[in-house]
């Protein structure tokens, strides 16, 4: 039995592969896992059936024979130790990849999120060009470090693994928000992260998902 | 050898052990892997020496033979890999408690932590009464969704586990900024956490570097 996972029924990104299947169906492409989707409304996400699943009613899941996992870190962390492709064999420097993980999902997108999330939510807000400079210097505080540690290297920690492709898709959510600002060189780490054969498989199936709504 | 961690030589919360060299030690308590700790300064961590342990700069790092690590995360994870105590045995079991270490840092602490720092960098502005509400029911939804899942339960999936250890942690920053709310269950789930042996013999330790300096 293929995995099958979650994602949203309607897109709230309108197909840019900024929610969290995104990276989990990227993991799955790079290990050439085949799996299923099952597409779930904002509404049957706080229904019991999928609470089950995921206690904070959100989105990816992951199915698979008796087990069910959510949170997309740890649904990929899974699939990096049972197929070949996202982690070195290495103990030590799976360790690292496994750091960057972390880094991406801890250090790196809380700031982001939370800029994103004030640009949505707080524009209106009288106070909102009032705080965006605090906003954007915690996020240009981040950058400049993993651009510090990036330096010129293609991925963060010798070949590319599940940590280049957490940080890869948590930096692609500070770019759709117009916040990479003057990181030549986290735009090109983007780059080689979207040229990535399995990125590309993964970003047409998510955005299938909202033509095929648009058009129907 | 044992492996060594940094800590802050000035700890910002006064002992309260809300830092997050707390977690790692727990952890290495559970196990009973004796360790080092190099402390320090604020200055120290953005200096070149640190950085090339921590990119972002921060606490804690782990050393350990020819292994660097950072992200709390990644090295509890690497502490409980490598000893009894912190995982389970049976694999999907273990990899539903790695979902609830990264639900912890990544879809708990987020609101918390956003919370935390509005209340410590924001409460002469302006516009810190309105946008309280908004931050203290984005904490409250994840807590309630938290408590709905632990249910009478002793611990989040089974017997105690690393997953549950960073939630306790996270929850304790929740508690500490006056945030738990009207969770009785969540505040026995952390006085459970708090009770344990190797909880207390971490927080004796991390107290130790501030009461040694207060009197010092």
């Amino acid at each position: 039995m293929n995995p099958t996972i979650t994602a949203f029924e309607a897109s709230p990104d309108r197909g840019r592969g900024l929610a969290r299947d995104m990276p989990v169906r990227w993991a799955l492409e790079e290990v050439g896992q085949p799996y299923e989707v099952r597409l779930v409304s904002f509404e049957a996400m706080k229904a019991p059936a999928h609470l089950a699943l995921h206690p904070f009613g959100q989105i990816p899941t992951y199915e698979e024979d008796d087990l069910a996992l959510f949170e997309s870190g740890a649904i990929i962390l899974h699939i990096a130790e049972r197929h070949a492709g996202l982690l070195p064999k290495d103990a030590n420097a799976r360790a690292r990849a496994v750091a960057w993980m972390f880094a991406a999902l801890n250090t790196m997108e809380p700031p982001i999120v939370e800029l994103s999330m004030a640009t949505v939510l707080e524009r209106d807000k009288s106070w909102y060009a009032a705080r965006l400079p605090m906003l954007e210097e915690r996020v240009r505080g981040r950058l400049d470090e993993l651009a510090d540690r990036l330096g010129d290297a293609d991925w963060l920690d010798g070949g590319f693994s599940a940590g280049d492709l957490l940080m890869v898709t948590v930096l692609r959510r500070a770019q759709a928000a117009g916040r990479l600002g003057d990181h030549p060189s986290l735009s090109a780490y983007i780059a080689r992260g979207e040229a990535r054969p399995a990125y590309q498989r993964a970003f047409a199936d998510q955005l299938a998902v909202f033509t095929a709504l648009s058009s129907g």
